[in-house]
């Protein structure tokens, strides 16, 4: 095992999270916001280091308040605050949740008026790629509340403090590309003639769990004659076939971190037409790469990668785009894709996502992740076979 | 392996679709609403049998829309066209997603404009224990552009929909509890004192996996000297101990329906105070199940259970219910809790989960999942073991 190999520490240093508080806020004053209040997972992690799986459990809503000037403020239901108090958050507001007729509500107004006032406007989760995690209806009596203040639109705030990542995030996500890219190279051992997709699925979340991915939110297994109809249903029940092209995609995680690539398998013999389009989208992804470096747009990105798949020949596309970000999320701003404008800088993780139809319910897709260097993209994952990999059929 | 323990089939037949859409839509008409928008995966999945782990990805909305009468209409992004078409829905709208200028609104518009007006009211996942899974700034702006239509909160509609379970349904939780109850039972085999929390958490769900759960959405493993801090965070890196009281609780799923549940180990021999507490619990669970009839409240359930807790003597509580409702969630409604006031029907699928700190940062929690039934609650679990199951020290 290289040092590379090594997980990295799990948490952030409180020196990690002061300073991606400090540089939020320098944003948030060019966005005009006096604070942000967030409710989504992934956002109150970044900022609190604080976790839990039971997010899942919609009942409570709990609130990470981002002043424009000193240290988070936390807004949470009692059963979180024994483990808020590990983290470097000293802030910590409670109530007993569930409380349907107040669920923090009042409690985060209060925090919310205590704030300095320089632009009258406090930036909540309400646009695009958010959900809001909290109830709309109380959203909406919350604006009531806060009748002197205007609660905006602040994702794109968001958007632009997550989407550089810090070297101690890259460190993450690499990791995961790793332990993902590892397991995928067990594929052709694992999995065999006859399996159905959901066998493969199966075995390939063990493998996950075994190398040591904390969840695997994300795995599709999808197999057909030649290519896949589709890239984001399944397993199914379907048995792998000769002629088969076996298709995975995973997002697995490590301490909050994602990857999202995907990896073909050939069941015994596949078309030679299928070659073909494998080809062509394994040259595409290098030459996606390629065009991934400092001050391109994404939109430049996609065009790299749309020339190959024209010159293939394609007969449709459903996806919509060639690649996106990746961090705390699956997906994440931006999309490279025509007219999303991204101007790529240092720190931005993205997917290189080429994807073609070559016949009719026939799809090959290709997927790298890498990291936006000075000096030209880092490959986070390990990189695909050009020739694929063949499950003896 | 006898009868019970056979997966029950995967996905429900038309007949079953048909027949949820004709019970909602009568409930619908009492909540004098025209429609419901549904934006959220579990809703739009019980309706129309569709999923994808790409929910995962919050780049693009999904909607489908229950009309007062008729079919389900779907409005989906192009990607996910393919696999709608295998499902029992054939009213299907697609737009090319993403689309940031008019991700699907003008046609949801279009879609609700065309339907029948006889309350003038549709209802969305604005309320209690639903995140609208589409940006608020797109709602807002949808709500501008049906000016003509209120859009009203459907969450109390959509509860009262999907409280009460169908037998499908029901066989669908009880297999999942089944699967999490066999893993369990084989913790004491798996886990060994020196492992982590983490460890042990891996090794859990690797068990799971392997014994036929699709995923793992939900598995904390905590463990404290006679008692855990908390129930919600974790696993950390801390080592198993003699005196340790190991906490599991999981939900996983199988073909979209959850079980929750929790289990205690002892490491090596633990404290009287944790023996006793152990059994109170044991206790409560019992009186809890028994007082789970139809026609009892979601209060007198959690007064049963606080009755024992409270004898039993109790120095905090910070989970502030004693139980939920369970289904294609990890929670749903109602709460076993003062103040909720859900009078129990027969179908509805419920945790019994009293919990004491007996001394401070010492708590132990037991949980079941039942369905009440018109003579008296069915256990879908396999019972907890009454001595608690011991981790050789």
């Amino acid at each position: 095992m290289n040092d590379s190999a090594l997980p990295p520490p799990r948490g952030f240093s409180p020196q990690e999270f002061h300073s991606r508080t400090a540089r939020a806020q320098d944003i948030m004053c060019n966005h005009r916001l006096d604070a942000l209040v967030l409710t989504a997972p992934p956002n109150i992690r970044y900022f609190s280091g604080f976790d839990t799986q039971f997010w899942e459990s919609p009942t409570r809503p709990w609130f990470l308040v981002i002043p424009a000037d000193g240290s988070p403020i936390a807004v949470i239901p009692e059963i979180g605050a024994p483990e808020m108090a590990n983290t470097w958050i000293d802030r910590i507001h409670t109530w007993p949740s569930p409380r349907p007729a107040d669920d923090g509500t009042s409690l985060l107004a209060r925090a919310l008026e205590g704030l300095p006032r320089r632009f009258g406007r406090i930036g909540f989760e309400l646009g695009r790629e958010h959900s809001l995690r909290m109830p709309v209806t109380q959203f909406l009596e919350l604006r009531e509340e806060l009748a002197g203040i205007l609660l905006v639109n602040g994702s794109p705030c968001i958007w632009e403090i997550r989407m550089v990542k810090t070297e101690a995030e890259i460190a993450h996500i690499r990791h995961v590309c790793r332990l993902a890219s590892e397991a995928y190279a067990r594929v052709p051992g694992l999995v065999q003639l006859g399996d159905t997709e959901r066998d493969a699925a199966r075995k390939l979340r063990i493998e996950l769990a075994e190398r040591g991915c904390d969840s695997t939110p994300f795995l599709p297994a999808i197999a057909g004659q030649g290519g896949v109809r589709q890239i984001v249903c399944g397993p199914h029940d379907r048995k792998l076939e000769p002629g088969d092209v076996l298709f995975f995609d995973t997002g697995s995680t490590y301490d909050g971190y994602y990857c999202d690539f995907d990896r073909n398998y050939a069941v015994g013999t596949v078309s030679d037409e299928a070659l073909r389009a494998h080809e062509a989208m394994w040259q595409a992804t290098e030459a996606g790469m390629r065009a991934a470096v400092v001050g391109a747009t994404t939109d430049h990105v996609f065009a790299v990668m749309a020339k190959f798949i024209e010159e293939t020949g394609s007969v449709g596309n459903n996806v919509g785009r060639l690649g996106h970000g990746l961090g705390m999320q699956l997906t994440e701003p931006p999309s490279n894709m025509p007219g999303d404008g991204t101007v790529l800088q240092s720190g931005m993780v993205l997917t290189i996502e080429p994807g073609i139809e070559y016949a009719p319910g026939k799809m090959i897709v290709h997927e790298e992740n890498i990291v936006i260097r000075p000096d030209g993209p880092e490959l986070l994952t390990i990189r695909a076979p050009r020739m694929l990999p063949e499950i003896a059929g």
